[in-house]
């Protein structure tokens, strides 16, 4: 019986028609930039997002490192993010490593994306003992909820009349542009360099793009090689990727719909949604049970697999393309179940979690308790 | 007219006597360990702190960040402190810089001090795509305020029953410990290392000591070297630095007294104290006055430099042995005019600020209104 | 008409079969380690070194960098290396970049391969101003020349009583067990860790393996993430690797075999021969002709590829499993061609170079005179 | 009974008289750049070397980490040295550690100082897995010996047409300046950075300065910060400096003078100079006798201390202001002794040693043999 992953939309598997198609990818050596499929790719990514160049690399860390180690050249210096950043809290300290800057994470006061407003109050111009901001890092989605492209564009104004360069972690931006309308070069036209990452929702093997002007992207490929991540016959994962951009990234409204049927369901039950339900992720609060003992083991039962807190009743569910709506009934059914067992009602709560200021602590809780959002 | 400098307590000036005092220093050449008054100084310090051996070195930002570096030897790694600390916020970054190492800042969620329940929510253990924490950083006193010594005792145990090390940036410890009676031994036994500066209330030129075990402080002098640190003759700056530490930090207690006495005074005028005044440092909100158009203008015209962040009404004050009374006297003389003028009247607040939301909040902007507390 | 890229052994292509074979790989996520062919090529190249554990990774840089990492880890410190290691010339300086460590590069006094004596001559111990060796890292092959197993053996038995940790780049080491007979083992047993190229003359598409023990393997693992090198499902590139250790190794003897008769066959015509042909590659001096003005474009008109120093007459020549007897035919011919055109006659000096005096300083040259020898 | 140390010039010691001229100094706190016997300092070294602005550093670690710092802003990266460089052999790997840069140390081909066709033979522009040359950094006078100015400025002028910054090691620029009659400007125009260490030759208890264009001094200003540099009440530093340069740095021809004294006369006993005698250093072999079981010993019976490579022959004496006539008297006498008492007899060498390739090698191993050269 299959398993079906709701870990991360990382668990999407390369499919044999995938395989087919990696076949007949052009086999050069990507470290001499002599790959046809590779430029393909990034010639393709660059002109979606509205930017000169690509890069293709090997994971979405790769990619965001890359993007944040071009503009930061020049310490004492520092990145101001969201504090839940995942180039933050979940790439090992990379900032510090690779680019010898300061982090300095900043809390949404709204508990669900930074404002114009918290970035202002937080960069630093301090150059007597303190790192100034040279780079404002955003994420886009982020715990699967989606910045609004207003309050993108009022943050990049602020960045540009200061000097400071705007990156973007779009690892799940197509999932944003999906879900929202706007264009991927909507987004791009705010970020000096964006990272997208192509092994997640978009169901990639292996890969992701950062692009971003000419001279920094060459700059990044050859960082690129003192980072490890120069490949030689590359194509067919290219291959692959611009296949699944093509065929898996156009499904994900789907997905969406599915996982907010899953989150009414569940919230219907008596359950509690702690982030908002924007795209394909769900954060749910199984109180009073506890997910380590109760819930998670009986799903596993039923090959169903989802992460969470040990000793808490946080759970994290993301849902992708190759889960299908009989994965969500069978789920649906389990809590049922399991919600009569222990007599769970419902509240008089609305189904989709407002920004109230007990949500803004759960998201604040939240970077620690889960420790690898992708 | 003397202008009296209330803007740090590093704004202490050599006197001719520890002039006479650093001529009878000995004049070896102490990369090579060869200065009789340096290893003096060390020595009393390790002892004074129940440490085995200790270094000399140019600044409090350079004996933190050895601190830092002797514990922080396996990537990926990081570092946990109070959001507010002067290792992350006025140290430029040098922990990425020096150690490669990230940081999480944790909020006080007493608006005073980091609590262990605070410091354990935060522990990284992620083998994954963490940044594991190696090393708790406490600072103390951290912007004037002490930190409880049972506190330290229990935040110690659950380092030590974790794997972890303790640093404690300890630049203004001679005036906890003068203000609470705990010696700097109790302190001390609490961490693997501790800076202590010697340049701020204590007095001394140019210095700050580093204390730990042996092997450490060994690793410690290499690492100086690399930092730029070794230096030459520097007896003279030990014996004046000893000669300070003999003299001087006695007094503290004097100050502690007057800076009392500003506070209560400021508060009975009706100005709010925004952090409570345990040693020589006052956080005083002049609103509905602004300081950069009308207190600090005022002070300035009558020779008393306070800090203070433009456009707003708050205001950092600190004490040190050079300042008299009547320095005091006068200060408060003003701010009565000042009071008077601007028909200010005092609440029925009471005049220690307790722990209470409000304090707690203004605390946290601190961080990023003061851009050099030391 | 097809191109015979002779530049380098990474220029060999994945075959139909390998997209075959790669169909048939487990599809699991390899950043959480739940892939079982990875595990499998993992575990393969662990004990067909000799050691405890593996790590796949994205090239040959992603693995020596990390291998270096993982034993460099109490700065001051420095690797000491051959001058022209790849480690230190050819991976953009990664070792300063990743490890803050200095590189000693020592010259091989016999032209060909450090002894025992010239790496002696070279460890730092200065605790004071220096920055100690932490690291002896080899390379075998290096520029094709075979590193004796007596002459490892010495300088590892001096690094063990040392303290010093042993590191070999092995990005050829398959060449030099096939063209001696000395087994991956007996390599592998001289050093701490080993890395391990899969794709250039083994002929795997992407990936290289690092072996070193179990907890130096797991926090390599963690690194590989700070890296950016965690990769998804790359179960597929394991499999082909595979594939290709088992199928393409043993075939190497012919491919020395080929380029034996190829660097004969040159000599014989009166080129020079500037590094003995150990195995797969060739440095030949085609002066008094230049290579850019006349050998390289001659040999490119009839498909056939070679490196060459701009403005010079060195060649680098590099045979692979991909490249068959006609072409060294082909080569032969036209190299008669340009010989009798210009006429060039063959000397008295014998086939294969000798240790002479001209040869170590060309072999010296090399390093800067080219660029990319992987 | 005093003891003359002479195995290096940072043994002066200060004196009284500079004492007394400390005590009048200005007392402000550099950090904050209010301390006017500093910023006096500053402007006098930087108009000395023609250059904007200075910043006063604690030792020639540190102004030379700082003044390569600021160029090496775009990894991958590398600087370029004399394999002999200070920067290189004698600053704990600081390059790799402060700027995550590579180093690639040339060989002088003629023994004694880099040439323009050492440079240019060695200078990186591989972008593409190379770390590219942006900084030549020269040393002057490098182990004692001068670097002619017409060199310096051949190196220049290619530096500057391949877009290289260009810094200099000028620990002992004034020797070479005292010795050759250029002038410290003259020497200061071919770089577009100078460190300068004041607590050597000349004298000055503890103290190093760098000059540079005014923005590139305002970022190594905030950047010595970072290294953890930033001291307080530093003018009394200052002030004893600049008293020795007008004071000290005049009689360096005598103390040269009185070095060739000591050359000759160990020569004409029979001893060897390994490296030509320019300045105020010795290189000496005393074979057939070995320095620590002979010739050292002996010396510091008669409480002169010199330098020696324990188990060989070679020495290293540095001669100073404080060393006096007497001093090089005794020394001859008992060396004069020795020879008699060993049965030693002049060769017909010259007294200043040549150019010659035995030379050369002496010298390349001298880097190793000493490994605290400053």
């Amino acid at each position: 019986m299959t398993l079906y992953d709701l870990t991360s939309d990382t668990a999407t598997q390369p499919t044999d028609e995938m395989f087919d198609i990696m076949k007949t990818a052009s086999r050069g050596d990507d470290v001499f930039s002599q790959d046809t499929s590779v430029h393909e790719l990034e010639q393709y990514m660059a002109d979606l997002l509205g930017h000169e160049a690509a890069l293709f690399g090997t994971s979405g860390t790769m990619t965001n490192q890359l993007g944040l180690r071009c503009w930061l050249l020049h310490p004492p210096q520092s990145v101001l993010c969201d504090s839940r950043a995942h180039v933050h809290v979940h790439e090992c300290g990379g900032i510090a490593y690779h680019s010898q800057a300061a982090v300095t994470p900043v809390i949404a006061s709204n508990g669900i994306y930074l404002t114009k407003e918290d970035v202002e109050a937080h960069i630093s111009t301090d150059t007597l003992c303190g790192a100034p901001t040279k780079v404002i890092s955003l994420e886009n989605t982020l715990n699967g909820t989606i910045m609004p492209i207003h309050e993108i564009q009022r943050i990049s104004e602020l960045a540009r009349s200061r000097g400071i360069k705007m990156h973007l972690d779009g690892a799940r931006l197509f999932e944003a542009s999906q879900a929202t309308g706007v264009s991927m070069k909507e987004y791009g036209q705010w970020f000096d360099s964006v990272s997208v990452c192509l092994s997640k929702g978009a169901g990639a093997p292996i890969g992701s793009i950062l692009v971003s002007n000419k001279q920094t992207i060459q700059h990044a490929r050859h960082l690129r090689k003192l980072m490890g991540g120069g490949w030689r016959q590359a194509g067919m994962l290219a291959k692959a990727a611009l296949h699944c951009i093509k065929t898996v990234v156009p499904t994900m409204p789907q997905t969406h719909q599915l996982t907010r049927r899953l989150a009414d369901g569940l919230v219907d039950l008596g359950f509690k949604l702690v982030v908002p339900c924007h795209t394909n992720m769900l954060f749910i609060d199984f109180s009073p049970l506890t997910t380590a003992t109760i819930a998670v083991p009986l799903l596993e039962q039923h090959n169903i697999k989802i992460s969470n807190t040990p000793g808490s009743s946080l759970c994290r569910i993301v849902l992708h393309y190759q889960i299908t709506s009989d994965v969500v009934d069978r789920f649906l059914s389990l809590a049922t179940d399991l919600a009569a067992k222990h007599k769970i009602t419902p509240s008089g709560d609305s189904a989709i979690c407002s920004r109230s200021s007990s949500v803004v602590s759960s998201v604040t809780d939240l970077s620690s308790a889960y420790p690898s959002v992708q």
